[in-house]
Protein backbone atom coordinates (compact mmCIF):
# COMPACT_ATOMS: atom_id res chain seq x y z
CA UNK A 1 0.00 0.00 0.00
CA UNK A 2 1.06 3.62 -0.70
CA UNK A 3 2.03 5.83 1.54
CA UNK A 4 1.54 9.32 2.48
CA UNK A 5 2.81 12.10 5.28
CA UNK A 6 0.77 14.46 7.01
CA UNK A 7 2.04 17.15 9.00
CA UNK A 8 0.00 18.71 11.70
CA UNK A 9 -2.41 16.60 13.22
CA UNK A 10 -5.25 18.67 14.78
CA UNK A 11 -9.21 19.24 14.06
CA UNK A 12 -8.67 19.44 10.31
CA UNK A 13 -5.37 16.54 10.16
CA UNK A 14 -7.53 14.38 11.74
CA UNK A 15 -10.71 14.17 8.73
CA UNK A 16 -8.30 14.32 6.53
CA UNK A 17 -6.50 11.16 8.12
CA UNK A 18 -9.88 9.42 7.73
CA UNK A 19 -10.22 10.51 4.16
CA UNK A 20 -6.79 9.32 3.11
CA UNK A 21 -6.90 5.95 4.85
CA UNK A 22 -9.35 4.44 1.98
CA UNK A 23 -6.16 3.49 -0.15
CA UNK A 24 -3.48 4.71 2.06
CA UNK A 25 -0.85 3.63 5.30
CA UNK A 26 -0.79 7.69 6.80
CA UNK A 27 1.88 8.32 8.48
CA UNK A 28 1.83 11.43 10.47
CA UNK A 29 3.87 14.12 12.16
CA UNK A 30 2.68 16.13 15.36
CA UNK A 31 5.29 17.31 18.37
CA UNK A 32 1.72 17.92 20.41
CA UNK A 33 -1.40 15.77 19.02
CA UNK A 34 -0.08 12.20 19.27
CA UNK A 35 -3.14 10.22 19.99
CA UNK A 36 -3.96 6.67 18.83
CA UNK A 37 -6.02 7.00 15.76
CA UNK A 38 -7.11 4.08 13.28
CA UNK A 39 -4.59 3.72 10.16
CA UNK A 40 -2.48 6.60 11.83
CA UNK A 41 1.52 5.71 12.14
CA UNK A 42 3.37 8.35 13.98
CA UNK A 43 6.42 9.19 12.72
CA UNK A 44 9.35 12.09 13.81
CA UNK A 45 10.17 14.55 11.41
CA UNK A 46 13.36 13.01 9.47
CA UNK A 47 11.35 9.84 8.47
CA UNK A 48 8.14 12.09 7.86
CA UNK A 49 10.19 14.25 5.57
CA UNK A 50 11.14 11.10 3.16
CA UNK A 51 7.22 10.83 2.33
CA UNK A 52 6.94 11.85 -1.36
CA UNK A 53 3.58 13.44 -0.88
CA UNK A 54 3.32 15.59 2.51
CA UNK A 55 -0.06 17.07 3.70
CA UNK A 56 0.78 20.09 5.72
CA UNK A 57 -2.13 20.94 8.23
CA UNK A 58 -0.89 23.28 10.44
CA UNK A 59 -2.63 26.84 11.48
CA UNK A 60 -2.49 29.72 9.03
CA UNK A 61 0.11 31.75 11.10
CA UNK A 62 2.26 28.94 11.56
CA UNK A 63 2.98 27.82 8.48
CA UNK A 64 5.80 30.17 7.22
CA UNK A 65 7.43 29.00 10.25
CA UNK A 66 6.96 25.43 9.68
CA UNK A 67 7.60 25.72 5.67
CA UNK A 68 11.08 27.26 6.13
CA UNK A 69 11.42 25.05 8.78
CA UNK A 70 11.29 21.56 6.50
CA UNK A 71 12.21 23.25 3.24
CA UNK A 72 15.84 22.29 3.42
CA UNK A 73 15.34 18.75 4.24
CA UNK A 74 13.20 17.74 1.33
CA UNK A 75 14.18 15.49 -0.92
CA UNK A 76 14.68 15.56 -4.54
CA UNK A 77 10.86 14.21 -5.24
CA UNK A 78 8.86 15.67 -2.78
CA UNK A 79 5.11 17.12 -3.52
CA UNK A 80 3.65 19.37 -0.90
CA UNK A 81 0.02 20.08 -0.54
CA UNK A 82 -1.38 22.22 1.51
CA UNK A 83 -4.65 22.99 3.52
CA UNK A 84 -5.01 26.39 4.32
CA UNK A 85 -8.09 28.31 4.37
CA UNK A 86 -6.41 31.08 2.43
CA UNK A 87 -4.79 30.37 -0.38
CA UNK A 88 -2.71 33.68 -1.41
CA UNK A 89 -0.60 33.74 1.65
CA UNK A 90 0.06 30.08 1.67
CA UNK A 91 1.31 30.10 -1.93
CA UNK A 92 3.51 32.88 -1.73
CA UNK A 93 5.12 31.28 1.26
CA UNK A 94 5.52 27.79 -0.60
CA UNK A 95 7.35 29.74 -3.89
CA UNK A 96 9.14 31.53 -1.90
CA UNK A 97 10.73 29.16 0.26
CA UNK A 98 10.19 25.32 -0.84
CA UNK A 99 13.11 24.08 -3.21
CA UNK A 100 12.72 24.46 -7.41
CA UNK A 101 12.68 20.76 -7.08
CA UNK A 102 9.71 20.31 -4.86
CA UNK A 103 5.96 19.93 -6.11
CA UNK A 104 3.40 22.35 -4.92
CA UNK A 105 -0.36 21.63 -4.98
CA UNK A 106 -2.63 24.41 -2.98
CA UNK A 107 -6.30 22.95 -1.72
CA UNK A 108 -8.88 24.43 0.45
CA UNK A 109 -11.37 21.68 1.77
CA UNK A 110 -14.69 23.53 2.38
CA UNK A 111 -15.37 21.46 4.58
CA UNK A 112 -14.63 20.89 8.72
CA UNK A 113 -15.23 18.71 11.71
CA UNK A 114 -18.62 19.80 11.45
CA UNK A 115 -20.00 19.97 7.88
CA UNK A 116 -17.83 16.84 7.26
CA UNK A 117 -20.44 14.95 8.67
CA UNK A 118 -23.35 16.46 8.14
CA UNK A 119 -24.07 14.58 4.82
CA UNK A 120 -24.19 17.55 2.34
CA UNK A 121 -21.91 17.45 -0.73
CA UNK A 122 -17.98 18.35 -0.02
CA UNK A 123 -15.99 20.47 -1.82
CA UNK A 124 -12.26 21.24 -2.30
CA UNK A 125 -10.67 23.86 -3.98
CA UNK A 126 -7.62 23.00 -6.01
CA UNK A 127 -4.83 24.63 -7.73
CA UNK A 128 -1.78 23.29 -9.91
CA UNK A 129 0.46 25.84 -8.13
CA UNK A 130 4.11 24.08 -9.64
CA UNK A 131 3.44 20.88 -10.49
CA UNK A 132 7.09 19.14 -10.73
CA UNK A 133 6.07 16.03 -10.40
CA UNK A 134 2.45 15.66 -11.76
CA UNK A 135 0.44 14.73 -8.50
CA UNK A 136 -2.14 17.11 -9.54
CA UNK A 137 -4.60 14.67 -12.18
CA UNK A 138 -4.52 12.08 -9.41
CA UNK A 139 -4.89 14.02 -6.23
CA UNK A 140 -7.96 15.79 -7.58
CA UNK A 141 -9.26 12.49 -9.41
CA UNK A 142 -8.49 10.78 -5.89
CA UNK A 143 -10.57 13.55 -4.01
CA UNK A 144 -13.29 13.60 -6.78
CA UNK A 145 -13.18 9.92 -6.31
CA UNK A 146 -14.42 10.08 -2.38
CA UNK A 147 -17.71 12.10 -3.62
CA UNK A 148 -15.56 15.41 -3.25
CA UNK A 149 -16.57 17.96 -5.66
CA UNK A 150 -13.33 19.53 -7.50
CA UNK A 151 -13.13 23.11 -8.29
CA UNK A 152 -10.13 24.51 -9.51
CA UNK A 153 -9.38 28.77 -8.42
CA UNK A 154 -6.71 30.38 -8.55
CA UNK A 155 -5.19 31.85 -5.41
CA UNK A 156 -6.54 35.27 -6.09
CA UNK A 157 -9.90 34.36 -7.06
CA UNK A 158 -10.30 31.62 -4.22
CA UNK A 159 -9.24 34.71 -1.30
CA UNK A 160 -11.70 36.98 -3.02
CA UNK A 161 -15.03 34.93 -3.50
CA UNK A 162 -14.02 33.15 -0.22
CA UNK A 163 -14.25 36.79 1.59
CA UNK A 164 -17.47 37.67 -0.06
CA UNK A 165 -18.81 34.22 1.08
CA UNK A 166 -16.89 32.38 3.92
CA UNK A 167 -15.57 35.83 5.19
CA UNK A 168 -19.46 37.09 5.61
CA UNK A 169 -21.10 33.74 6.98
CA UNK A 170 -18.26 33.57 9.59
CA UNK A 171 -18.36 37.21 10.48
CA UNK A 172 -22.33 37.37 11.04
CA UNK A 173 -22.33 33.95 12.77
CA UNK A 174 -19.60 34.94 15.10
CA UNK A 175 -21.27 38.62 15.76
CA UNK A 176 -24.56 37.05 16.38
CA UNK A 177 -23.27 34.99 19.14
CA UNK A 178 -21.51 38.37 20.70
CA UNK A 179 -25.06 39.89 20.56
CA UNK A 180 -26.46 37.27 22.26
CA UNK A 181 -29.08 35.14 19.77
CA UNK A 182 -31.03 32.97 21.72
CA UNK A 183 -34.38 30.60 21.12
CA UNK A 184 -37.53 31.99 21.79
CA UNK A 185 -40.90 30.71 21.60
CA UNK A 186 -41.57 32.70 18.49
CA UNK A 187 -39.02 31.20 16.40
CA UNK A 188 -39.66 31.03 12.20
CA UNK A 189 -37.66 29.12 9.79
CA UNK A 190 -35.31 32.25 8.81
CA UNK A 191 -34.80 32.62 12.79
CA UNK A 192 -33.57 29.13 13.32
CA UNK A 193 -31.60 29.18 10.03
CA UNK A 194 -29.42 31.66 12.14
CA UNK A 195 -29.05 29.66 15.01
CA UNK A 196 -27.69 27.11 12.46
CA UNK A 197 -25.77 29.62 11.57
CA UNK A 198 -24.03 30.42 14.84
CA UNK A 199 -23.91 26.98 15.66
CA UNK A 200 -21.74 25.91 12.17
CA UNK A 201 -19.40 29.15 12.44
CA UNK A 202 -18.35 29.15 15.99
CA UNK A 203 -16.79 25.99 16.70
CA UNK A 204 -13.88 26.68 14.87
CA UNK A 205 -11.00 28.28 17.13
CA UNK A 206 -11.29 32.03 17.44
CA UNK A 207 -7.34 31.34 15.95
CA UNK A 208 -8.52 29.64 12.74
CA UNK A 209 -11.31 32.13 12.30
CA UNK A 210 -9.29 35.16 12.87
CA UNK A 211 -6.39 34.26 10.80
CA UNK A 212 -8.68 33.79 7.77
CA UNK A 213 -9.97 37.48 8.64
CA UNK A 214 -5.85 38.20 8.65
CA UNK A 215 -4.60 36.80 5.98
CA UNK A 216 -7.33 37.11 3.22
CA UNK A 217 -6.34 40.67 1.76
CA UNK A 218 -10.16 40.70 0.83
CA UNK A 219 -11.74 40.37 4.22
CA UNK A 220 -11.42 43.35 5.59
CA UNK A 221 -12.98 44.94 2.86
CA UNK A 222 -15.89 43.16 3.15
CA UNK A 223 -16.33 43.21 6.99
CA UNK A 224 -16.45 47.09 6.36
CA UNK A 225 -18.71 46.97 3.66
CA UNK A 226 -21.19 45.16 6.00
CA UNK A 227 -20.63 47.73 8.97
CA UNK A 228 -21.84 50.52 5.86
CA UNK A 229 -24.62 48.60 5.22
CA UNK A 230 -25.73 48.09 9.21
CA UNK A 231 -25.02 51.68 9.19
CA UNK A 232 -27.25 52.49 6.25
CA UNK A 233 -29.91 50.01 7.29
CA UNK A 234 -30.09 51.52 10.71
CA UNK A 235 -30.39 54.93 8.94
CA UNK A 236 -33.35 54.37 7.10
CA UNK A 237 -35.46 53.16 9.51
CA UNK A 238 -34.21 55.77 11.94
CA UNK A 239 -35.58 58.47 9.26
CA UNK A 240 -39.03 56.53 8.98
CA UNK A 241 -39.45 56.50 12.90
CA UNK A 242 -39.17 59.91 13.02
CA UNK A 243 -41.69 60.35 9.78
CA UNK B 1 -72.81 27.81 6.54
CA UNK B 2 -71.88 30.41 8.96
CA UNK B 3 -70.42 33.84 7.59
CA UNK B 4 -67.12 35.69 8.63
CA UNK B 5 -65.68 39.24 7.35
CA UNK B 6 -62.16 40.21 6.56
CA UNK B 7 -61.35 43.72 5.85
CA UNK B 8 -58.32 44.48 3.92
CA UNK B 9 -57.69 42.25 1.15
CA UNK B 10 -53.88 42.56 0.46
CA UNK B 11 -51.07 39.59 1.32
CA UNK B 12 -52.37 38.49 4.27
CA UNK B 13 -56.21 39.07 3.88
CA UNK B 14 -55.63 36.91 0.51
CA UNK B 15 -54.12 34.01 2.78
CA UNK B 16 -56.83 34.27 5.73
CA UNK B 17 -59.72 33.85 3.10
CA UNK B 18 -57.85 31.01 1.67
CA UNK B 19 -57.69 29.60 5.89
CA UNK B 20 -61.30 30.19 6.53
CA UNK B 21 -63.12 28.92 3.53
CA UNK B 22 -62.43 26.11 5.26
CA UNK B 23 -66.26 26.59 7.23
CA UNK B 24 -67.20 29.70 6.02
CA UNK B 25 -68.45 32.11 3.71
CA UNK B 26 -66.58 34.95 3.21
CA UNK B 27 -67.28 38.54 3.21
CA UNK B 28 -64.80 40.90 2.15
CA UNK B 29 -64.65 44.78 2.04
CA UNK B 30 -61.38 46.48 0.54
CA UNK B 31 -61.86 49.83 -1.43
CA UNK B 32 -58.90 48.81 -3.93
CA UNK B 33 -58.72 45.49 -4.20
CA UNK B 34 -61.69 43.59 -5.12
CA UNK B 35 -60.59 40.83 -7.43
CA UNK B 36 -62.23 37.77 -8.17
CA UNK B 37 -61.12 35.13 -5.33
CA UNK B 38 -62.58 31.63 -4.91
CA UNK B 39 -65.13 32.09 -1.92
CA UNK B 40 -65.24 35.45 -1.27
CA UNK B 41 -68.20 37.79 -1.71
CA UNK B 42 -67.23 41.35 -1.72
CA UNK B 43 -69.61 43.73 0.03
CA UNK B 44 -69.81 47.47 1.06
CA UNK B 45 -68.74 48.49 4.39
CA UNK B 46 -71.90 48.55 5.95
CA UNK B 47 -72.84 45.37 5.01
CA UNK B 48 -69.22 43.63 6.26
CA UNK B 49 -69.78 45.53 9.38
CA UNK B 50 -73.07 43.22 10.27
CA UNK B 51 -71.07 40.43 10.56
CA UNK B 52 -70.47 39.34 14.33
CA UNK B 53 -66.74 38.20 13.45
CA UNK B 54 -64.87 40.72 11.61
CA UNK B 55 -60.66 39.82 10.93
CA UNK B 56 -58.69 43.51 9.93
CA UNK B 57 -55.76 43.00 8.02
CA UNK B 58 -55.12 46.39 6.62
CA UNK B 59 -51.43 47.96 7.33
CA UNK B 60 -50.53 48.50 10.59
CA UNK B 61 -50.22 52.71 9.85
CA UNK B 62 -53.69 52.25 8.77
CA UNK B 63 -54.72 50.76 11.88
CA UNK B 64 -55.93 53.25 14.05
CA UNK B 65 -57.45 55.40 11.35
CA UNK B 66 -59.60 52.59 10.27
CA UNK B 67 -60.37 50.75 13.67
CA UNK B 68 -61.61 54.55 15.13
CA UNK B 69 -63.89 54.89 11.62
CA UNK B 70 -65.41 51.67 12.39
CA UNK B 71 -66.18 52.09 15.63
CA UNK B 72 -69.11 53.52 15.65
CA UNK B 73 -71.13 51.72 13.75
CA UNK B 74 -70.99 48.74 15.16
CA UNK B 75 -73.17 46.19 16.52
CA UNK B 76 -74.04 45.17 20.18
CA UNK B 77 -72.42 41.45 18.96
CA UNK B 78 -69.42 41.50 17.18
CA UNK B 79 -65.88 40.53 17.76
CA UNK B 80 -62.86 42.39 16.06
CA UNK B 81 -60.20 40.13 15.06
CA UNK B 82 -56.73 41.70 14.31
CA UNK B 83 -53.57 40.08 12.58
CA UNK B 84 -51.13 42.80 12.89
CA UNK B 85 -47.46 41.68 13.09
CA UNK B 86 -46.94 43.73 16.01
CA UNK B 87 -49.59 43.57 19.00
CA UNK B 88 -49.02 46.23 21.82
CA UNK B 89 -50.01 49.11 19.21
CA UNK B 90 -52.98 47.51 18.00
CA UNK B 91 -54.58 46.04 21.18
CA UNK B 92 -53.81 49.71 22.60
CA UNK B 93 -56.17 50.95 19.88
CA UNK B 94 -59.13 48.24 19.81
CA UNK B 95 -59.55 48.69 23.49
CA UNK B 96 -59.40 52.69 23.04
CA UNK B 97 -62.00 53.00 20.24
CA UNK B 98 -63.80 50.18 20.35
CA UNK B 99 -67.31 50.28 22.39
CA UNK B 100 -66.99 48.13 26.00
CA UNK B 101 -70.01 46.14 23.87
CA UNK B 102 -67.14 44.61 21.13
CA UNK B 103 -64.70 41.44 21.70
CA UNK B 104 -61.28 41.68 20.77
CA UNK B 105 -58.93 39.11 19.74
CA UNK B 106 -54.98 39.80 18.97
CA UNK B 107 -53.49 37.79 16.89
CA UNK B 108 -50.35 37.33 14.94
CA UNK B 109 -50.20 34.74 12.03
CA UNK B 110 -46.15 34.13 11.99
CA UNK B 111 -46.87 32.87 8.30
CA UNK B 112 -46.88 35.13 5.29
CA UNK B 113 -47.44 34.14 1.35
CA UNK B 114 -44.30 32.81 0.96
CA UNK B 115 -43.97 30.87 4.41
CA UNK B 116 -47.73 29.78 3.51
CA UNK B 117 -46.88 27.10 0.89
CA UNK B 118 -43.58 26.02 2.18
CA UNK B 119 -44.51 23.25 3.91
CA UNK B 120 -43.51 23.70 7.65
CA UNK B 121 -45.61 24.05 10.49
CA UNK B 122 -47.13 27.29 10.89
CA UNK B 123 -47.16 29.42 13.64
CA UNK B 124 -50.20 31.84 15.46
CA UNK B 125 -49.65 34.41 18.52
CA UNK B 126 -53.20 34.67 19.98
CA UNK B 127 -54.74 36.86 22.55
CA UNK B 128 -57.88 37.11 24.53
CA UNK B 129 -58.22 40.89 25.01
CA UNK B 130 -61.48 41.38 25.28
CA UNK B 131 -64.01 38.02 24.99
CA UNK B 132 -66.96 39.60 25.41
CA UNK B 133 -68.35 37.09 23.16
CA UNK B 134 -66.91 34.16 24.25
CA UNK B 135 -64.83 33.93 20.56
CA UNK B 136 -61.67 32.90 21.68
CA UNK B 137 -62.06 29.00 22.15
CA UNK B 138 -63.66 28.74 19.01
CA UNK B 139 -61.31 30.54 16.96
CA UNK B 140 -58.19 28.73 19.10
CA UNK B 141 -59.69 25.68 18.19
CA UNK B 142 -60.33 26.63 14.60
CA UNK B 143 -57.28 27.69 13.62
CA UNK B 144 -55.29 24.39 15.71
CA UNK B 145 -57.82 22.21 13.56
CA UNK B 146 -56.23 23.74 10.09
CA UNK B 147 -53.16 22.30 11.68
CA UNK B 148 -51.58 26.06 12.89
CA UNK B 149 -50.24 25.77 15.90
CA UNK B 150 -51.41 28.15 18.52
CA UNK B 151 -49.56 30.08 21.05
CA UNK B 152 -50.93 32.58 23.59
CA UNK B 153 -48.60 35.38 24.52
CA UNK B 154 -49.43 39.11 26.18
CA UNK B 155 -48.85 41.68 23.19
CA UNK B 156 -45.90 43.11 25.67
CA UNK B 157 -44.19 39.51 25.52
CA UNK B 158 -44.82 38.84 22.08
CA UNK B 159 -42.96 42.14 21.02
CA UNK B 160 -40.06 41.73 23.02
CA UNK B 161 -39.96 38.47 21.33
CA UNK B 162 -40.91 39.05 17.96
CA UNK B 163 -37.99 42.21 18.02
CA UNK B 164 -35.64 39.59 19.42
CA UNK B 165 -36.59 36.80 16.52
CA UNK B 166 -38.28 38.54 13.87
CA UNK B 167 -36.51 41.67 14.29
CA UNK B 168 -33.40 40.37 13.92
CA UNK B 169 -34.25 38.10 11.29
CA UNK B 170 -35.58 40.31 9.13
CA UNK B 171 -33.42 43.25 9.43
CA UNK B 172 -29.94 40.81 8.82
CA UNK B 173 -31.99 40.03 5.33
CA UNK B 174 -32.60 43.44 4.45
CA UNK B 175 -28.68 44.47 5.31
CA UNK B 176 -27.50 41.93 3.20
CA UNK B 177 -29.31 42.50 0.35
CA UNK B 178 -27.79 46.39 0.94
CA UNK B 179 -24.37 45.37 1.21
CA UNK B 180 -25.18 42.94 -2.12
CA UNK B 181 -24.73 39.47 -1.00
CA UNK B 182 -24.75 37.04 -4.21
CA UNK B 183 -23.81 33.23 -5.13
CA UNK B 184 -20.34 32.46 -5.74
CA UNK B 185 -18.61 28.76 -6.67
CA UNK B 186 -17.63 29.04 -3.34
CA UNK B 187 -21.07 28.93 -1.69
CA UNK B 188 -21.48 26.24 1.18
CA UNK B 189 -24.43 25.36 3.59
CA UNK B 190 -23.56 28.32 5.66
CA UNK B 191 -23.61 30.71 2.72
CA UNK B 192 -26.59 29.51 1.37
CA UNK B 193 -28.27 29.38 4.63
CA UNK B 194 -28.05 32.93 4.22
CA UNK B 195 -29.20 33.74 0.63
CA UNK B 196 -32.17 31.81 1.49
CA UNK B 197 -32.86 34.21 4.32
CA UNK B 198 -32.88 37.15 2.37
CA UNK B 199 -35.26 35.63 -0.19
CA UNK B 200 -37.38 35.30 3.18
CA UNK B 201 -37.39 38.46 4.26
CA UNK B 202 -37.47 40.42 1.21
CA UNK B 203 -40.26 39.79 -0.43
CA UNK B 204 -42.25 41.74 2.66
CA UNK B 205 -43.04 45.24 1.03
CA UNK B 206 -40.73 47.66 2.69
CA UNK B 207 -43.60 49.28 4.00
CA UNK B 208 -44.50 46.26 6.57
CA UNK B 209 -41.07 45.73 7.40
CA UNK B 210 -40.70 49.43 8.48
CA UNK B 211 -44.01 49.42 10.07
CA UNK B 212 -42.69 46.07 12.40
CA UNK B 213 -40.08 48.35 13.16
CA UNK B 214 -41.58 51.89 13.83
CA UNK B 215 -44.68 49.98 15.77
CA UNK B 216 -42.64 47.62 17.71
CA UNK B 217 -41.17 49.72 20.74
CA UNK B 218 -38.97 46.76 21.24
CA UNK B 219 -37.01 46.37 18.04
CA UNK B 220 -35.07 49.81 18.02
CA UNK B 221 -32.97 48.49 21.03
CA UNK B 222 -32.42 45.44 18.42
CA UNK B 223 -30.92 47.21 16.06
CA UNK B 224 -28.73 49.60 18.29
CA UNK B 225 -27.65 45.93 19.84
CA UNK B 226 -27.19 44.38 16.67
CA UNK B 227 -25.01 47.34 15.73
CA UNK B 228 -22.74 47.00 18.73
CA UNK B 229 -21.76 43.49 18.00
CA UNK B 230 -20.71 44.00 14.39
CA UNK B 231 -18.41 47.25 16.15
CA UNK B 232 -17.13 45.08 18.53
CA UNK B 233 -16.34 42.07 16.62
CA UNK B 234 -14.84 44.49 13.53
CA UNK B 235 -13.03 46.13 16.28
CA UNK B 236 -11.78 42.77 17.78
CA UNK B 237 -10.49 41.68 14.32
CA UNK B 238 -8.41 44.52 13.83
CA UNK B 239 -6.82 44.28 16.83
CA UNK B 240 -5.53 40.97 15.85
CA UNK B 241 -4.85 42.15 12.44
CA UNK B 242 -2.37 45.03 13.86
CA UNK B 243 -0.71 42.36 16.44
Amino acid sequence: MNTVGIMGFGRFGKILAKILEKGFQIRVFDPLDQISFSGVEFVDLDTLLTESVIFVAVPIRAFETVITGIAPKLGKNTTIIDVCSVKIHPVEVMKKHLPESTGIIATHPLFGPDSYTSGGTLKMIMNATRDTHGQFNFWSQYFSGQGIKIITLDPETHDRLAAQTQGVTHFLGRTLKAYGIHKTALDTQGFRDLLDLVDQTCNDTWELYSDLQRYNPYTRAVVQKLGKAVQTMTDKLDANNHK
